[in-house]
């Protein structure tokens, strides 16, 4: 029955797959027959195939080597640009980072099984929940190859079988790790149908993915904007999301301007291409004269274009102008737009009309103010008096994330094997009856 | 800004409403400006509202009675059938548990601000959860009057604006059941549009409503499964999703039979019209033979139509024979159909098959099999020697319930307060930056 996951590698695809929605309903069947396994694997088996496929990949090496130089090869004849072809990239330090990854996957406690709250009832009954596996997870991801390897271990630790929709300019390497994953699979007696990889690279592949809602429990999109977009819009299944992060530092009338300055900087600077990176300062007018000019010479080191509001342009004129547009942009660049406000509502009320609710700090030394802009600013990560390049599953202990989720629903912020469950209630009697 | 919320009552309505997608963005736009508020109020607000509206249900006793008088006049007129006209009816022990619905909603815990595992990170920062609002929810509803009153406490309780589109034939009713709702929060200071009834009865409102992602955060629909199908498939906002309850009684060999027998009347007999209603019982082979007969016995005493597989007419010939559209069937009626199955991989095989993944229950004294079947079925409540018909907000202590889920995501079995809630990432520190 699960003869059809061999062709998970594209080497081993002899005919050409021309019925798009029948290959894709047979991963379907196959994902949905393996979740009904996995979902009672215990926690011993599951981290034995972790460790296979990290053996997998470390013998490997040469050949995922070689698999990623065509990619790359392809890529540069097809003129995809540098940070893509930086992004497709394998070498030895990236091979031991998937390694090392699947033994911190292997290592991270079982979160199947677990039941929360069990207590008894009036009637007599107890009652509780148990973490289950949600199932079948897809998911649809760009040009990284780790992101195979980081997709399949979590899924497969939280119990899911998942169907994974590469990038078409990785697909060499992907099916190289794919080797390396079935392999694993295998030599844990874990089904095989647990890990498909969808092994065409025509694009009715993902329109059916995520229209099958009988086998598949929930989509998750990692890429840009468009394709998350395009996903959200089209599917028939659930849709765990993540869309920009047009994040935010406000500094407060009674911030420590040296913990404001070194988050700033940090919260900016860190990384540019991240989304927990900040995209637009709001300085309390109190605090704008005395911070401006210290931001302004700290920010040049790092080389960030600055685009001030009008205000901001009174205290440093040689600002650049930020119009409309530069308060929803997600620059992720070396780029940050700069806002004068009179106090916290005003900053508040900037953060819920421009940003994309992932995650906003206060820079405040102000017990009150710190209290309300936790409860009241409506993003997944909301900060005090720290970067918000924290928002990040291993920072917040999660171990390792599949992504961040915008969304409200199920998982909001960093999603990790927490993300991939779901909670069903049990009842616990003894010949109870209702009356 | 809140002068529209005048509308929410039919009788208020001067204009008729043309431009449907205009008047919904309008109940949208200012839902969300309403949502902004209620993330932030307090609890002792939120109850007092609570029962300032049952203070108006209590005084307005005579209209509600003539308001739905004039519904069910123009049920009949049109044709209702009886079930139908029984839940549009309002008397005066459904007014009594409208206002001790209320009462009991103010004296559930408030979920809102809690936080949840704080913790200390390496880095420094502390990071916990903390439960907020989601924001604005849908509640799309068929005839009963009172779920008006049970949709508008639970999500102001829970922090959250809502907007409400009950069914047409209750319009008398609804809006007369929102004068009270509304006058209750003008008391109390919360904005009107907290609680927004549509005021057109026009299919089209739907439409608008279901796919407002700007306004709205999630829609719930309670009604049948034609309705909720609908919704499901022409939604762009996430939907939490009540279908239908196919729900099962597993009589595993080790059983206790008296606990058996009373189980399975119980679950079938308690309501016939209920979701969490036994639809098909699973009998071991090593049991039927001596179950089955008392079972007829008990199940005839109800006047319970017995649809019995091959085997179960074996032992009882006079069962009339099931066909494979008997266990697919919910038949919210006093039909039962009966399978007799070889072990409990039989019984969970079947269950996985036809059920609907809503409520299924083993009777066992045998602790491996009620542990495997625990973790194993795949529904979002399982039991052990209890009847299905627990399956229910108020007997698992969520104080009351607003549907139950059949989904995965997010809300999974009864959903209370918590499930109109979602959690975002706290984070504290002291000047903390990323290294």
């Amino acid at each position: 029955m699960l003869s059809h996951a061999s062709r998970s590698t594209v080497d081993e695809v002899v005919e050409p797959i021309t019925d798009i929605g029948a290959y894709m309903d047979q991963l379907g069947q196959q994902a949905r027959m393996a979740a009904t396994v996995m979902r009672s694997l215990d926690s011993g088996t599951k981290n034995t195939a972790l460790q296979a496929m990290a053996a997998n990949l470390a013998s490997a090496r040469t050949e995922l080597l070689e698999a990623n130089r065509i990619d790359l090869e392809r890529g540069r004849e097809n003129g995809l640009d540098a940070a893509l072809l930086d992004r497709l990239a394998l070498d030895e330090a990236r091979i031991d980072a998937m390694i090392e990854g699947l033994h911190q996957v292997a290592a991270l406690p079982d979160p199947v099984g677990e039941i929360d709250g069990l207590r008894s009832r009036p009637s007599g009954i107890q009652v509780g929940q148990m973490r289950v596996p949600l199932g079948v997870v897809g998911i649809i991801y760009e040009s990284r190859p780790n992101v195979t390897v980081e997709a399949a271990s979590l899924c497969l630790k939280a119990g899911n079988a998942c169907i994974l929709r590469g990038g078409s300019e990785a697909r060499e390497s992907n099916a190289a790790i794919a080797a390396c994953i079935r392999a694993g699979l295998r030599e844990a007696m874990v089904p095989e149908a647990a890990v498909q990889i969808v092994a065409t690279t025509d694009r009715a592949a993902v329109g059916h993915l995520i229209a099958m809602t009988s086998y598949v429990d929930v989509i998750i999109p990692r890429g840009g904007k468009s394709l998350i977009e395009r996903i959200s819009k089209e599917a028939r299944v659930p849709v765990i999301k993540h869309l920009d992060g047009v994040c935010h530092v406000y500094v407060d009338t009674d911030a420590d301007l040296d913990k404001a300055l070194a988050i700033a900087v940090n919260a900016k600077t860190h990384r540019y291409g991240t989304c927990n990176t900040m995209e637009t300062l709001l300085l309390d007018a109190a605090v704008a004269e005395a911070l401006l000019p210290r931001l302004v010479a700290a920010y040049a080191e790092y080389g960030v274009e600055l685009r001030g509001c009008e205000r901001a342009r009174e205290i440093l004129p040689e600002l650049v102008a930020a119009n409309d547009s530069d308060w929803y942009a997600e620059y992720l660049a070396p780029v940050l737009s700069i806002r004068v406000v009179d106090g916290m509502e005003e900053a508040m009320a900037h953060i819920d009309r421009y940003g994309s609710h992932h995650t906003d700090a206060i820079v405040t030394e102000n017990y009150g103010r710190a209290r309300r802009f936790m409860a009241e600013v409506d993003s997944s990560s909301v900060m005090v008096n720290a970067s918000t390049r924290f928002a990040d599953g291993n920072e917040y202990g999660l171990g390792a994330e599949i992504g961040i989720s915008t969304d409200k629903l199920h998982a909001r912020g960093p999603v990790g094997l927490e993300g991939l469950t779901t909670r069903k209630y049990i009842v616990l009697g003894d010949g109870h009856i209702r009356v």
